[in-house]
């Protein structure tokens, strides 16, 4: 559940295996801690991760395991050449005082000795604000914890209408209602079902539709829903009309 | 889940047919706004519910669909008299400008009027900070949305030993760990699980203890879990350790 | 003298008989509670009201003596139908949440049922930035506490100015000066009563002029002082100098 | 009407001669700025004022007009001596940085000269936590501005009961009540007319009485009203209950 | 040392003779306290300074020693009459209630008496955010104390190559690296000493250089350092180009 | 003059060269970050510095040149072991997410390993706070550029007496003064040098003494200055009276 909504979310890639299957998508990943910790040493990691996996998997090196990020990532480096795709920094935050500090230090190495192939990419506790104020040095964002939850969204099934005549509770607006957006996409305040017209958005002046729609009659599904393709695909399309 | 959580973390009953049953116990709650929508009335909804239902059910009448919380509950009052349990105050954002104010002036009114019987309850996107301050005046809470969700706990699964051999990333504690709380229930920092001793709680010099259990074994459980029941006492019986 | 001070600072009218008198205006105000407590109920107390009344006076009716605002509007609306002038909320501060949300609510319920021709008024308590955060969805205010009393404005009586010469305490600019303001209403720093042009306004560049005049010659008044009606029209003339 | 609030609240006297009549006080005060103005020197004034005024009026001199408070107030004791009761600071803003280091310098610079009987008081613009934060060095205060307005007290007067029966519009407690004080002065919350015992201060356990009384009827005044100086009495021995 | 950096960082003039000397410039300054104190009187302090020094010392007289800043600077201004350059307020903190009204008093009752030519100097503890709300009322400043030191520069001699090769502790880029600046003066980041173009300026655009220059050679100084005059001159260009 | 300052104030040590002779102490300090450099290897630059340096020198080594602090120090360790005095985290700030964290991790590796004789000390840019948030799990601190500097202490050299008459510019106190401490070393006001008795200390009742010393009499010291040790001590005896 939680790969599906981050993808339709319009993130690129999800991890498990099991989210990628119901997303009809491949998992995609990086070589895990694990293995560092067992071959004890992070370019034996790297290499033996690039001996064993098929060649269109990318080969992206963690980074942070034993020693720093900037000695580690120039000896991966220096021992995968071209095959390296990309680094990883996953560093605990004891260890994260300026994680923009470290990311152009680390460029800067790697630049300097011929390594600008190589991509880096951050992990670890990062929310919205960190990867807005990250994004302009890096390549990509591994994103966990602040994608596995979301605040709830209060709200109540209030009765509006009995037997065609309005009626709610003092707090509610009663009436049965059209509930709309703009074709640009914005927000639209309801308007009562008897309305007759629900004239222009009052952002941009685009025209108004409603968008309820009979989706399940006498139980019954009465069409296909939509792939999380283009969920994901519509998603993003209505991105520019939420931007301030 | 929801309902079972609330339930073993300390709240009095649920309101799920299906909650309680998951925990044996019964559901309880009040007359639902519906009931005044349909009748049109607040005392016709009430006397209607006081006449249908089995007698062990407490009369609380909703006070806040059509009118004034006051004046809907002296309305009722007279109309019930001592079958009359208590109130229960819904009332919606826009008219709670003081809910404390309102309750008091409520206890005035029916106290005067020899309804001293009559409890008071207050539901409606309540949390914890409004709880501690309303409670010396109301005779109950009901509570949705601050208990339907929780704050996510940041955890990872880390290698920190490979065969008997203390080995951790950077940023983690290596070695296999016990895991203690003291007698009293104060949190106790872990220790090596090797270590002979785990000495006294450094808080209140209670003895302490290992909590780590094996609950599986071969994929079998070991042993029957405790009830819902069990689990909320125990949890009941810690608190006063939290307390600050 | 509140009502006449109220009145030339800009207010619509003013409710006392006296202070009306005075100012040689009618007096204007809606149903009081008190009509409600004693007939007890709002929609006697409305149709009371209609009934007994001079046709001219506009039947405003209180709307939130025993219920809520929202039900009794709809009750008075139903029946008084198009004699129905307004409804005015005096809604305590308890019960004042979101006073926007109920006006807002109470404005689509009475269009919902084809009572645009009802206006909302809104009177309790309310300052100027509550005014102006409301004045969009209203078509009235009554204000009474925030116009009865005025912040205190520090001035000493100092003696500037001794047979001619110019002498005065540390701290205060000494010799006699003209007090100055420009033809569009800014204010503008005084002069030395000696200087001989008082120049151009800084602020906009209109023409400045002294505005100090004799008023009383040995005890006279050598002119008679405008009327009310005069005074408000000046100010309410002026205010768009003071705008942002 | 000023006078006399500040008298009954407190005040040791008031400085104009109608308030001081009213009261059937002594009006008393210091020498008037104009006084060193007209003279044209600080010390020809202490010095006039000193030679034209009854020995019973305390010889206070102003000593901001023309120089600097020490120095001024050097010469000042210079010239009358023993007969110099105090000095006054009425320092405008713009010259007030520090208004207690100006009075520590000054105290050091009278008693160093002998002149330890000279008293030190100020004026101008003081408020309650400005006479907290210097009365430790001052022998006196002189208050004018912050006594001369009071911020307004925020009253309905509500019908509460219609011919014995307890009615009230919502917000408000209905009935007839009690109003109470425990004896030694602390506020007790209202009870009902008809409530039987008044019960004891829930802050001290003093005894409760209500403090209403009849003092008209058929619009005659029962009793004499008090003195300002028994009014004054009390409220100063009503001070220690209010105190944190 | 104090002297040449306030010098070379633009101020005007400075007031020891050995810093004056060090910078091959003439000490400027006012009349001291010193003067009036001994004298005991400010006007026959400054008449003396009048008579003794050589005419091409321009007369800025100390106006807070004694008395107030206002009647000081009229005596003196009474006194001296067009050979009266300035005069200079060094008014303690505890009189600096607001020093921007005390300049513009001075300023109206001097220009009221035909003074205008009396130029006005504040100095004391002034820093800069003073300095900025008070330029536009002053002709000069004296600056002591905010000059007097300055906030640590931290920083580090690290190793980032050896024997040719980039080598730097983590935390540091490594390589030998040129120091750029724009034409503009705008600050342009360092790139690696092998770097082949420099670039254009980020900001504006103009052309960069770097700016490290040898020397020292062998222990000997290739050329002549530039003189304070020039230095200055170059701070000053630069300022627009640090300005927001 | 900033090692002399130090030490005098309480350091344990210096570590230039020339600072300790100034002060007859020997110099103390760890491996720097070049010996790691040259060498290309924390461990390398380890048992180089144990096998050339004397013996009484103790064993810290700096552990963040090119690895993480936990994987470095168990290297080091497991090569020096007993020989080895302490580690040093020089962690620069960009790595510095959680000093304490990282020290806590740091200690429990060790430990774990049997390494409970090894040191850990801290340098970097430390303030007061810092040292005070982490002294009780540190065995030392480097400290270099908070002691490197300090506030201006703002003062002036006034004439306050002239031939045994006081007379002072407005704003300071006038008079020849006896400045005063407490027995144990509380700060009292001064009081005129006349006065007859300093009086008790008004904090802590303990006598009071002149402070004042006639050091230099015609150009000549009276008496040789205490050593560095001994105003080191003298300090350390006077910090619990400014203890809160």
């Amino acid at each position: 559940m939680l790969d599906r909504a981050a993808y339709i979310g319009g993130c690129d890639g999800v991890s498990t295996v099991l989210g990628a299957e119901s997303l009809a998508e491949r998992h995609s990943g990086t070589m895990p801690h694990s293995l560092a910790l067992i071959l004890g040493d992070t370019v034996k990691a790297a290499q033996s991760f690039d001996k064993r996996l098929p060649s269109e998997v990318p080969r992206i090196v963690l980074v942070d395991t034993f020693g720093d990020e900037k000695v580690e990532s120039l000896r991966v480096a220096q021992a995968l050449g071209k095959r390296l795709h990309g680094v990883r920094l996953d560093t605990p935050s004891s260890r994260r005082g300026d994680i923009r500090k470290i990311v152009e230090e680390l460029r800067w190495e790697l630049d300097l000795r011929g390594f600008q192939h190589v991509r880096i990419y951050v992990s670890g506790g990062l929310d919205e604000p960190q990867v807005a104020a990250l994004e302009d040095i890096l390549d990509g964002f591994g994103i966990g914890t602040s994608l596995s939850n979301a605040p709830v969204l209060d709200f109540a099934a209030d009765i509006v209408e009995i037997e065609g005549k309005p009626i709610a509770k003092k707090g509610k607006f009663s009436g049965r209602k059209q509930a709309l957006r703009c074709e640009k996409g914005h927000p639209v305040k309801p308007i009562p079902w008897v309305a007759r017209s629900p004239g222009a958005c009052p952002l941009c002046g685009a025209k108004v539709f409603g968008v309820l729609q009979t989706l399940l009659k006498n139980g019954k599904l009465l069409d296909a829903l939509p792939s999380p393709q283009a969920i994901r695909k519509y998603v993003l399309s209505q991105l520019p009309a939420f931007a301030l």
